[in-house]
């Protein structure tokens, strides 16, 4: 079975998107890279929130995506399933279309849902060389800390990959 | 003349302390690392805000120690110097008694400070592996993102060192 993998682009202040959205730091910074692109060969399904829907907008050919949202949109795309409710059960589903492939996680807030069901294996992140200074952060939740630990850093162009395991709490590492 | 370094430890989420300051995890991270004791050495004086001076209270042995405050406390300790108003002048003050060697430069406010009159050089962050999800930011300052170039990167235990050089605006990149 895959992992669960959540994959950001972050500043260095922790943020993943700017004000009113900003990204374009993000595909200024989406040169090639090794760590990036292994990803996207390893990705049997993404689960994406609905804000990293609407912005990004980038389907990838024959990759199934799960959108958790409460807002199911009129038209369906293909290759896209809309879900609502427990984020668990979007993860049983995703990571099923993903077969023995990686489930890679987008957004901030899905993210975040998975993280406290203790449901997200790893983290990669690109770290972009700016500060950003306001924006979406990458991680709010509060008396949520995580224990992550290093798996590798790697560098590509101006950008840092950090890749981490997170460290499960033994009381909701069970997958569903 | 040195250069001025902001020193930090961050979580991978981009905060410098957790709620109510906790900063048990900085010291939890503190184990040897290269790349920290290099600024050590290197470090000719330090600019503090009240705020890290009342946190942290470690005053290395002869290194001159500057501490941007409006609230100065009845007793000055040995080495140590209050002042107050515009931050040029504290960097003026602090560069100074640095001599040849750098001056370092801890706390989020005041580096904020510095960093919008365009006084930073470069940034040293320990990110350590863990999201808190709350607590003090790194850097929050509407309008004011700021490009870096990466310079440096290393891992030392499970903490990864980033070194950046501040990509400085053409208006306000001279030396009080």
């Amino acid at each position: 079975m895959g992992k669960v993998l959540w994959h950001a682009t972050i500043s260095l202040d922790g943020f993943i998107a700017g004000p009113h959205d900003a990204m374009e730091w993000v595909f200024e910074h989406a040169g090639p890279n090794p760590a990036a692109e292994r990803v996207t060969a390893e990705t049997g399904a993404l689960l994406v929130g609905r804000r990293s829907y609407d912005v990004a907008r980038m389907v990838p050919a024959g990759i199934p995506q799960f959108v958790l949202t409460h807002r199911t949109p009129d038209a369906t795309p293909e290759g896209v399933t809309f879900l609502s409710g427990e984020v668990m059960y979007a993860v049983s589903a995703a990571l099923a279309a993903a077969g023995k492939k990686d489930l890679v996680v987008l957004g901030a807030n899905v993210a975040k849902q998975c993280l406290s069901a203790g449901l997200v294996d790893e983290i990669l992140v690109h770290v972009a060389p700016l500060l950003l200074g306001e924006g979406l952060p990458f991680y709010r939740r509060a008396g949520s800390a995580m224990q992550l630990e290093p798996l590798e850093v790697s560098q590509a162009g101006a950008v840092t990959n950090l890749r981490f395991r997170v460290k499960k709490r033994a009381t909701n590492s069970e997958r569903p």
